[in-house]
């Protein structure tokens, strides 16, 4: 059975098992404050360019989003996503369970437009009965986004503009940034975004890690007591060096790079042969995330042979689906899947 | 200065003031237990038509929202409302603060339409990753709406009768809940809303009372130690004899019926007026509330001699603007309006 | 049957009932931007002896203690109470529905001693596990306490410096704070507390009001869009002159400190008739509230004829009760007690 | 530097690792949907004899107890625990975050004792005021408790009839459950914790896991839609193999017990040691957990050698110290330890 469903269906990388192992009968102290966690954080910093900058690691996607977002909102503020977004869609309601309201603005191919969000801001502002009603705190957006999509240097810097003109912080959720990285379109790099976001995280559990993510302050604002704040979530991890050992493995010799190209390449060549054999595609994607549109019955029989992913029924006859690539996938994959299509 | 910004600018209706002097020096136990909440109770009920109804009154309508929605949602699930009602815009975020999303649809003039919503439901239950969503616990409307407008007896039965298909209670916001009732056009009546709806409230903060909402749960189905929820939302009134006495009056000599109209009898009057005089009408609203598109200098000049609602920009030049006839608009004041006009 | 069941088994005071009739048919702006709650404000700035404090209105007690709490503590900070505070024990959980703890110490006679505060900051601080509990982020106390007893000025000096000391605020619930002005025994007059806390709130509710309390930030300490916080909690009335009258009415010639001083001279002579009749006291208060050593039969037969508050178990054979006098008790209802006693 | 600061200093037992390995390069789905999650869950319902018991899989200790606290907890209720629960002091408020309150009783030597309990609860119910209080949902206790104590089979089969009584669920937090079952006193076996307990965990992480806690709800009693809770508090692991894997492997012959014996002979040794050099206990606990008094220069001169971890002051020149053995504590470590004392 060949699977093409997500990025997430394999354990992790080799290297970061090795290093488990051997660093496995170290007594560390607990809760992050160990070596491997310090070591990790200096190597993103440096890869960032940003020595200033501060690194805090969580376990998963949903989970660095909700208290990312709760540590940085005030009480009576929410967070601005596309009406697409990860965190008003598929988190079960984990920025609302913390209090906050998801502001859902219409996006374009899953990007938020800096318009759209200068035009609510100005509405909402303008608005005379705008103490009743919830304060925009924050922009959030995913790079890339649900839909595999890239922003533009030039979007960035724009939202990011609008952000610090609003004075709210911008917040990228790098769920698979590796992927964003090293697609071949992008003109945005590792420093770009860590010059114009307030706060992003690097994405390790879809990229080569057993779970883990790495939240990026980008200049001294980490919320004070943060290791508070994030036990108070449940999510502080007793022995951090699982995260450490993990992050900083993936931060030696260029790994989380070179296996997110590895995602892209394999993309690559998958998309070519989707177009060869006449695919419609659902969206452009130019990173790991293939959305193509199958009429349901060639679907249901593909199914027995290949996992896909549902994403959403495009007309009675058809349904679009998502085929994920990987740092783990090998071209032997994208070959067996080309004999099957 | 005449006032047509809102329905909620006068204090109460004599009678009311009356009645709390006349039992302002009895002994009455607190926190609602008094018998003049039993006795508006008791006809509420009546006026229900339904005996079994179980009735509780709350201090305003953010208020009675936040705790009605809070106390009948399970935790993981969020509230169905119009992307353009109260619950959704005006709370400052009052529903997600207890940790509950609120689901928005789109709207037709400020209503749900069954449609929309049966189709959300549908593609809700269909998508293979719902459990990573919030659940739609329970449908919102307010009636009349935001707007102005009025559901329909069969659009009421058919929203009733989705939510009963799908096990999710049905909730009407009714803080102008009179004005519907009385408008000439609706074939909506008190009874039809306690058979239809699960739960909803009567309005008194904007007719006729200082403050006061009452909930009516119309079939046992009052929430287990609601006084304990309400009491932990800081909601519970010490003194619950100022509700009692206010709604009891409300519902003495069919009062709460009799006020409603008043506003009714001035809108249709304002409305002929407005029309007569060419305003354009930016929606077509058969309550209380009227919104007319005007040129912004005629505005300027307006708001020097009558207070107006700001709605929205209609374009640079353009603006709607609201205004409210309530229970205690005289014919005199649209008759100076029209002198002005 | 007479009542000494509580202070808030009353209406409202006289002319608080006439302001309101004489003020009804004026149309006035909502949320609290009316004159008179402007009015009200100013004189109590002025009670207070604080041009600077800012005064915002409120309907009840808990709902004023989670709100205040809420807002000024960080998300990740609990409260220092009592262990028999109210926030602790008789809110049903309002304050920690907000997310915050309420850490408990003992207490003497009802009041937090400074000397057990400070050594618990001081344990707190000292643990080098600290950052994985709850920071301790207010001090709250009530005055007077759950037990009618009162600080000196000297304990209430050393409180604040504490506070100060550790930069966290001070807040005091006055829900029955012109008793504690007024009782015989105090040497803290309003303008101390407005010196030494840092938010307190001046009770209505229990002194001649329907409903309101008057939350008086002293030093421009008010959180940040205040307004929206109270609408996020539901506690935003959209008649604001219901509290703006009243108050205005309560601080106008002096009459909340009158009819507080009725409460302590009734309670004065309740107190000798039952020192006289031997009753044993369970502890001795300075203000309206009396606790009392009953034999449970004798407790059986006095219920019959007035209305008393069941405290707590004494023995097998014995319960406390309370017995509270208010701003509208009558010497003839000491008298008609007096005979049953 | 010897290390008995804790026991979750290591990082996995190598079978674990070797195991992560030999499963890495299988795809298997997500979100603890894959094979090893299933055959660690059967395998644990058979060490607990119950087939109709259900497990799920979270990652720590603190994020186990807020979810399963809140998931089972109505909203108007709070936990009772002691007032040195974990849940109370060191989990930053992480239950009071959900809305709840902990309800903190007396204690005796770290216990919860079933006396203290019903007092309380017939003391709640027989509180005319009960409604305005917190109610009590739910009894949390630790096993091994803060202090290394143990329930007995008595004790638990006490309180476990009490919960049932007033239909509350009675947990467990095991986060060294392991320890508790392998200390040579006890009397209790994990088939009468199944039995007695409605929920419960067996920790992982102090066991020898990189992570991991499994949940026992012992009679079909898991609330609907967990998963949906899971991922609401942010805590649903994408890669639920990690968790799968770990368990899988950890009731595989006998592994969890037999380590989990390796910290209680090591600990008997080293008690005895301690009581041989004349070393005074703070408490007598037969399990892995060893608290001492220590002259606080003796303390200095030690921590220079040894890790130990800070309990707390004994009095101004004490200190009570807590050496952890652990799963992974070798016998070499204790002798090196003889040497130093």
């Amino acid at each position: 059975m060949l699977s093409f469903e997500c990025d997430y269906n394999k354990g992790a990388h080799n290297r970061i098992l090795e290093r488990l192992l051997e660093t496995n009968e170290e007594s560390l102290s607990g809760y992050g404050s160990d070596k491997y966690c310090a070591m990790a954080k200096e190597k993103i910093r440096a890869y960032c360019g940003k020595p200033e900058a501060e690194v805090h690691f969580l376990t998963g996607g949903t989970q660095t989003n909700q208290i990312v977002i709760d540590a940085l909102l005030t009480k009576y503020q929410g967070v601005i996503a596309a009406e697409t977004g990860h965190v008003s869609i598929h988190e079960a309601g984990a920025v609302e369970f913390t209090g906050h309201k998801v502001i859902t603005l219409p996006h374009l191919n899953g990007k938020l437009k800096t318009g759209t969000v200068r035009e609510y801001l100005e509405r909402f502002y303008g608005d005379e009965n705008h103490e009743h009603m919830v304060f925009p705190g924050m922009v959030y957006i995913s790079h890339p986004t649900e839909y595999g999509t890239l922003y533009s240097l030039e979007e960035l810097k724009e939202l990011s503009k609008l952000c610090r003109e609003y004075k709210i912080p911008f917040y990228m959720d790098g769920a698979r940034l590796g992927y964003g990285l090293m697609s071949h379109g992008t003109d945005v790099t590792l420093p770009d975004i860590a010059e114009l976001l307030d706060v992003f995280y690097i994405g390790g559990t879809k990229i080569g890690a057993l779970c883990g993510e790495a939240v990026v302050f980008t200049h001294h604002n980490t919320p004070k007591y943060f290791l508070t704040t994030v036990k108070q979530h449940g999510a502080l991890l007793a022995k951090g060096r699982l995260l450490g050992v993990q992050f900083d493995t993936l931060f030696t010799d260029n790994l989380y790079m070179e296996i997110s190209r590895n995602a892209i390449e394999t993309a690559d060549v998958l998309k070519k042969i989707l177009r060869e054999k006449g695919y419609p595609f659902f969206i452009d994607s130019p990173t790991n995330q293939i959305f193509i549109v199958l009429e349901n019955e060639r679907l249901e029989s593909l199914k027995k042979q290949v996992k896909v992913s549902f994403w959403e029924k495009a007309d009675e006859e058809h349904t679009v689906v998502r085929l994920a690539t990987s740092w783990a996938t090998a071209m032997e994959e994208i070959e067996a899947l080309r004999e099957l299509l």
